[in-house]
């Protein structure tokens, strides 16, 4: 059951990933009329919750597994690099050439192995098969893989908690959605742990596949994958396992745009003091701009943005 | 004795202050072949640790108190509007009436009540004396008060006790320095509770009379009372309680320039995902640039910072 997949994710996580702050803001409360907490997970390891996953699952591989692969140009690669590392494991990412040359800097800072192939000509998952075959790697998914979700589910153990001790008896549990892996584990552990705080998805507008594939009651499909500056979380359709889970416990989805995710990552500056990538704002946006209950808890999902978008972000709207 | 004042003053803010977050960065470690620890008191509630020391204070008044003043166009005053306001308590902040527009805006949000007064014309300490007669106010000073001490205190407890969980067993604990406030009772905590991890005090380049006094033994002043953008602690000479508690605990002074501490806020926002202030960047570029130890804690003491400065010191360092 993923619950105690959860569980004993926390277990093995215990002393490796950080426990993030929930943060709240007098003047944000009041400028906004209701009660609006933020799991900063920006704050985690690596920069965003993707860690917790990766740790999840590369400390779940059994003993003699030689090492792990991962497509990421982004904050999944950064996290399994992290976690592979501290663990003593090879670690290989498989990234476009075309990808900063910033983010393929870090991912090698963190200890892994890049793997540059050509979009255009090359078949990503064809070279990430035939290295995992001659090198003995195992695949880390970014979200449709058990154990990542469970990773993930512990940000819910710590929001059950945490909005316990501030006294919140009741809340919607705003969440930053691509493949649904985060939301998916925040709403197992809420549904068991703290049930009147529900989770609803949140998504940049025109990329609202998990909102709609909710309201259908089947897997749908983006229009298009790119076009939107929240780029962490833009993923062609909800996941073959978090799917279910969603449809199980999560409320309506809620998306946002381009603008208002902007806006938001300009109020977390000025009043929690913490930086956001677009993707990682979009939680924050929706209970700022779409969202209508009294209280929210909003998570601050990551915080690896291009300085450019973020001196932007502050010029328009700071 | 102080420490038991700084330890009742932790019971008092229990619940009311939030426990922040000591973080670190690998690839920050890695690019600088050190341990580098923040103590990220930018996430507390008003954006520094001052409401530590105005929580510490307004709580320990006297029943029957009506109310507070204090003198502070900035992070102090902030901190006592919202600690008085939490308090039920009459809160009267008396700033210059070209203290900038969102300082005096977020002010009144808090609670408080703004005196504005003309620097060229009035006397402050003249205005706040007579609204402390008038009123039955109580005034609150930035440093020199125990209970104020005692209040910021506290974070030398928590630093104690989360470098004990991180294993860390020796370091030069870095702090932003204005009137030494912080610093002392964060040594004063230290010392008690945690002897291998030294106090030395940060302060900007040509602003280091706390440098320049715990070299001499005598309280020096500095030759001008601007010309740094770390306004937050730009004071004129160190405090008279603060003063012994430092010549008692601490290490030799550091001191960096404006640029560093740019460069410090430029660091933090890419691999800590926080918003520093220049002045609450001191100690973290001290520890960047300047210390030479192998593990260094640093206090990241504020995070109210202007969203044009913040985007110039991305824009030249990130």
């Amino acid at each position: 059951m993923m619950l105690e997949r959860i569980e004993a994710a926390a277990k093995r996580m215990a002393g490796h990933a950080r426990l993030t702050s929930l943060l709240n803001a007098p003047l944000l409360d009041a400028a906004f009329g209701k009660r609006i907490f933020v799991k900063a997970e920006c704050l985690q390891l690596t920069g965003s919750f993707k860690f917790r996953g990766a740790w999840s699952a590369v400390s779940a591989l059994a003993k003699g597994t030689s090492g792990v692969l991962a497509y990421s140009s982004g904050n999944h690669g950064q996290g399994v690099a992290l976690a592979a590392a501290r663990h003593g494991l090879t670690c290989v990412i498989v990234m476009p050439s075309d990808a900063p040359e910033v983010k393929i800097a870090n991912t090698r800072a963190y200890g892994a192995e890049v793997v540059l192939y050509d979009r255009a000509t090359e078949d990503r998952d064809a070279i990430g098969a035939r290295l995992c075959a001659e090198r003995g790697l195992h695949l880390i998914k970014p979200f449709d893989d058990a154990d990542v979700i469970a990773g993930q589910g512990t940000v819910g153990l710590e929001i059950a908690a945490q909005a316990s001790d501030a006294g919140i008896e009741a809340a919607e549990v705003l969440v930053c959605c691509g493949g649904g892996g985060l939301s998916a584990g925040i709403a197992t552990a809420l549904a068991a742990n703290a049930p009147n705080l529900r989770v609803r998805t949140c998504e940049p507008l025109g990329f609202d596949d998990m909102a709609r594939s909710l309201a259908s009651g089947t897997r749908e499909k983006n229009p298009s994958a790119a076009g939107s500056i929240c780029d962490a979380i833009l993923t062609p359709q909800p996941g073959e396992l978090t799917f279910p889970i969603l449809q199980r416990h999560a409320g309506k989805g809620l998306s946002v745009s381009d603008d208002e995710a902007m806006r938001a990552m300009a109020l977390a500056f000025t009043h929690l003091r913490i930086v956001l990538e677009p993707g990682g704002a979009v939680a924050l946006a929706a209970a700022l701009f779409r969202d209508t209950s009294p209280n929210v808890i909003a998570t601050a999902s990551g915080g690896n943005v291009d300085p450019m978008l973020f001196r932007e972000a502050l010029a328009r709207f700071a």
